[in-house]
């Protein structure tokens, strides 16, 4: 497994911002089982289920890892040496949440958890605290939503490598080959062009790219199919890419084609409007309004978009009922989407970045439906 | 992703038992979100995060699922629909856990919730239920512990699979190879003997022996390291193997040698002790004693074995402290090891099923530490 993280100086400073925002908010403490909260912040990719590794983060005082013995050595991969935060370790039969509520300070406080924390360690760890925690993410989430210049860098570079697949995957879409074949090619470039992994791969045809779940077939592509390609996976240090492209097996319908430019103006339109103040709804209601207008309303059923980072999807969610304000370095997916059930769909996807004065898409391949050869490659 | 599970009449059963078993512990009924409990449950591979899915199994009347309407064709791959399970999708903007509690029966009450439930869902669903939810582990637990016939099956399965890896384990061994060029061949090895995938690898040789977690390094192999070697996945529809066995590069050390051979002798007291009746911490209890009465007791610092079926590690965990009594039909590892800081480790395990007057092994290879070549392959 990779270990690759940011120096240690940006784990400290985020440690510092997270005391500060618990503090901020009235708690007496943070506690982070592993996740992606626990990677933000000092850069640990422990994967522990039943055996509770947690971080201690109170609003005032010096952080403690509460970890299994056994779990040291990978414990040192991350920032937590570098960083002087203390180490409780425990071994089978000792309490180890006793040991956090020590850690927290002794007394039953309002405390926060991450979102990850599964009802494994959640409900023993609130019987112990005597209080039942509340979300983390109400801490973190401007922490986690508000990239720095590292994970900008990072998010834009994921972005370039997701571009340089999408440049390539007409030359997957033949009409005979499955999308399960086409999926086999796109992981190898996703990994040939720079990320870590592959994280998912849509190859959604014809009736298949009406489901927006949908992961690959055996199905044949054939000619007069809309194709799906929604991929994309983590750069290190773990900045993930996503995006996603809708090709034409030949010349698509009149109606197809005119469906799919309202699309485009779709999400034209909602990356028009992000900005510093505009909120995350009326982003998405950016997108849905051209839709509604043209009568598609009905068959875009799902939010427009989710942040990215170090997860695929996390805050901010694009979504109505979202009243968050946009603030610069937030990241996110703009990525309505079409669907009729039983015959095709479409969908464009970005990653966008609030700038100070407006925003910076991470992706630039066209937006049009892009039309590949319907029969046996020409030669030439 | 396969979709391989058992007949629909397999999970029937199941949630049959799961209602009674919510019914006699006074609960109004289980909420189970993706993970094990639900694939025991359903069949569902389902891997959501954030959006809720979650079964709700009410202790009287008809179980639902709650979906997101994205995730309906995949949920379909489960046995839900031939089950006849109540299907209640969701679209972003809605309140799926008002959803949850009305097919719990809408009133406040006892709930039960999976232990993989994340806080995410947890913290949400306490709310609109009124009602901290307890952990379904209890209600679960003997379902989960106690393999019927066809896990049974599965699980001997994938015991011999994972049996022929390590049989060819000591052709990879060759001094000069690194650990993580001998973790290739056996990852080959895991899939080319049945496996589905590759679960996890520990290939620890020399002081990497010592640290019962490490995974695999670039260190090279050379003549006088013990090797553990610690591995398994799963076989469809999913369950898993997990087997270790140590190696010698070269004659050990006769201090070595009579170490090992204290280990060897607490594994197999452990596994005799295994019957109906014997409590789990009785089983750890038995490796311990050897190894105190040689003087090792320091040097084993973990449980001496875990439950074992479509996760990894589940319960019964064998461990201080837990005085459950063994039943028929439960399956878990017998892995007792010893470990010596910055200078070698040994470790034995094997999973073994509880029969109805004893004992069953799944894993059939020797026992002995395993001496291999310490110099150049003869020719012959």
């Amino acid at each position: 497994m990779s270990s690759a993280r940011f120096d240690s100086d940006v784990y400290a400073r985020r440690l510092a911002a997270a005391a500060e925002a618990t503090a901020e908010a009235g708690l007496a403490g943070l506690v982070i089982t592993p996740g992606y909260d626990l990677r933000y912040l000092t850069g640990s990719r422990a994967q522990t289920f039943e055996r509770l590794t947690a971080l201690v983060v109170p609003a005032t005082g010096a952080p403690t890892v509460v970890v299994p013995r056994l779990e040291l050595a990978a414990l040192r991969e991350s920032a937590v040496t570098e960083l002087g935060v203390a180490v409780r370790d425990w071994v089978d039969g000792d309490d180890p949440y006793r040991l956090v509520a020590e850690a927290l300070g002794g007394a039953p406080a309002a405390t926060a958890v991450t979102d990850a924390m599964p009802a494994l360690h959640l409900l023993p760890l609130a019987g112990v605290l005597g209080v039942v925690p509340v979300l983390a993410t109400d801490v973190l989430r401007r922490l986690r939503m508000v990239k720095d210049a590292a994970e900008i860098d990072a998010l834009r570079t994921a972005g370039a490598a997701i571009d340089r697949v999408h440049e390539r995957v007409p030359e997957f879409l033949v009409p005979g080959r499955t999308e399960a074949d086409v999926a086999a090619d796109i992981a190898k470039a996703i990994v040939d062009e720079g990320h870590s992994e592959v994280a998912f791969i849509i190859v959604g045809s014809g009736p298949h790219g009406a489901d927006p779940h949908h992961e690959c077939s055996d199905r044949e592509l054939r000619a007069g199919d809309i194709v799906v390609v929604d991929i994309g996976g983590p750069v290190e240090p773990g900045y993930n890419s996503d995006s996603t492209r809708s090709y034409s097996i030949g010349e698509p319908d009149p109606e197809v084609a005119r469906r799919y430019a309202v699309l485009q103006r779709a999400q034209r339109a909602a990356v028009q409007a992000v900005r510093p103040g505009v909120t995350a709804e009326q982003v998405d209601a950016a997108a849905r309004d051209v839709l509604a207008a043209e009568g598609l309303a009905e068959a875009f059923v799902h939010r427009t978009g989710h942040g990215i980072g170090l997860s695929v999807h996390e805050e901010p969610y694009v979504v109505a009922g979202n009243d968050l304000p946009l603030e610069p370095g937030m990241a996110f997916s703009v990525e309505p989407g079409i669907y009729f059930p039983g015959q095709w769909g479409a969908r464009i996807e970005d990653i966008v970045i609030v700038t100070d004065d407006g925003v910076l898409p991470v992706n630039s391949r066209p937006h049009e439906l892009i039309v590949v050869p319907a029969g046996p490659a020409a030669t030439v």
